[in-house]
């Protein structure tokens, strides 16, 4: 999965970054230097960065202040998904073997908290203890978050309402404070500040369902593992609840789940049963609802180019693929 | 191991300190709540938070601000012997099973990330960008040494310098800013916040070499885990390093080494050829020269009387057995 480049105007800007977000990483320690970099380097959307740059067009955009912001969200990010693929016993991500598999689960461990560390140093260097505290305050919820997806593994009788709070918590709070923490480094106004938040809350929100979608719905080229991972590995998501709602469905899928659970083959037979029936659908639908909540908030912006560059990632998130 | 109780006048301070650390790590999920609480309700000696109101001594004292930096520092002190427990499969820590034996592997890498998140959500409140920006870099160097100590698993190739570098980063800068942030939240000169790093830099060093020491030397009541478990986990510490240097000892020693290795049996043996030479005296030796270098920082300190306190410490530390 290649980085956005729909934004002709930030692209030196990313550019920048990139380079930064690697140079971010080295030099203390040859071996997590390594790690942190193979990490990195095997790409990703670059979401969080994005977003930190067109929230500090609402102000005065200065990108060595943006960076100081952009970096450490990137690097958080990076740093969960070191310790999820721990906990996942992920193989590949994005097409590209994980720490944890090139490495085993204790060296992820500590990649995933000196990259924490290092996000954290460079919040420090802006010098604004607001920031910190958003930043610090998304890491206890993420981290609540994964304790909720753990404990939920293979739970069949969880609610949508449940998945909702997991998926906020794991995803759509980090690119809420992503658009926020860009207006705040930008000093632009609180209340764009605050509509900022809100448009990156609900793509977010529309952002992970979609991506639970694809794990179900997409190719293995497309999405860098095999489809159903999430499934495999005990993690279950909206289509997978709503299809449990449908009763002509219910007792053949928790059978599936079941073989599954039990380390057995059931997860190509789990996606055709979810494909026969609505919870796809029904995904999609909510994952609407949230881009139009996305879409009200932009609305109350200041009009200006990245508002409808906002408007772009809001439907390029709710598209098939990317 | 109970807290360190020789200090009359901070007794009552640390009893807050110790109702607020509980009530720090609670609320936002029960099963965090629990995991946190049962690896802070096992004890320790809460030295670095005593250190903290110590060094608050030589400004203006006051509780309120120094609580949010000596509960943080304890938190991820916590935080990291959690995810130290992973990375040695311990099953003991001061006489209690550890996070990871009682709850696993996973639940244990999200209990630490939690507690070194609320570490810093409660720094932030501070509002001091430099205490966070000293606190995030000594989070780094403890990644890379965590990270220096798995690479050095069963190295018994390396060298004094090695193990020293290792142990700095460990637990020696820790606590030397443990003494430094005390002093800067309360306001003191800067050059009295940098003798008590210096304090607290080599009184960390000797409490480390001891620390390794009494693995080898202590009862398994004193130490609350069997004699020698750093051996059996492949952490070569400086008497085995001092021992391995002894042309006498070297060859058998390497053998136990390897059988420990291996798997098989050989730590009461190894142990009874570690007592038998030097290596014990010699650490022990080197353990105090740190103090005497704590002791000099000591005495261009202003002369009051928890710079006595800070002397006391400095002779427990020393002391066989605490």
């Amino acid at each position: 999965m290649k980085r956005m480049q729909m934004f002709g105007l930030l692209n030196k800007d990313m550019d920048q970054i990139e380079k930064e977000l690697y140079r971010s990483v080295q030099g203390d320690d040859d071996l997590l230097t390594e790690t942190s970099l193979h990490l990195l380097k095997a790409g990703g959307k670059r979401l969080r960065p994005v977003f930190v740059l067109m929230g500090g067009k609402f102000g005065q955009y200065d990108l060595e202040k943006l960076k100081r912001v952009a970096i450490p969200l990137e690097l958080i990010h990076s740093a969960s998904l070191v310790h999820d693929d721990v906990i996942d016993d992920a193989e590949l991500r994005r097409g590209e073997l994980t720490v944890k598999a090139k490495w085993g689960d204790k060296i992820a461990m500590y990649t995933g908290d000196y990259i924490y560390a290092k996000a954290l140093v460079m919040t420090s260097e802006l010098g604004n203890p607001r920031i910190h505290q958003i930043l610090s305050k998304a890491m206890v919820e993420m981290s609540i978050g994964e304790m909720e997806q753990i404990r939920d593994f293979f739970n069949s009788e969880q609610s949508v309402r449940h998945y909702l709070r997991r998926i906020r918590r794991k995803t759509a709070l980090l690119i809420a404070i992503s658009c926020q923490l860009g207006a705040l480094a930008a000093d632009a106004e609180p209340n764009t500040a605050r509509l900022l938040y809100d448009y990156g809350y609900n793509v977010g929100m529309a952002f992970q369902i979609r991506d639970d979608l694809l794990d179900l719905s997409g190719t293995e080229k497309q999405i860098g593992k095999p489809p159903g991972s999430d499934m495999r590995q005990g993690n279950i998501t909206l289509p997978v609840i709503y299809s449990l709602e449908d009763q002509r469905l219910r007792s053949a899928l928790l059978t599936e789940l079941a073989s599954i659970r039990e380390g057995n083959s059931g997860v190509g037979r789990a996606i055709d049963l979810i494909l026969s029936g609505e919870g796809i659908s029904r995904a999609e639908e909510l994952a609407s609802r949230y881009i139009a909540k996305a879409l009200e908030a932009l609305d109350q912006l200041p009009s200006n180019r990245t508002k409808r560059n906002l408007k772009d990632i809001a439907f390029f998130v709710t598209g098939r693929s990317y």
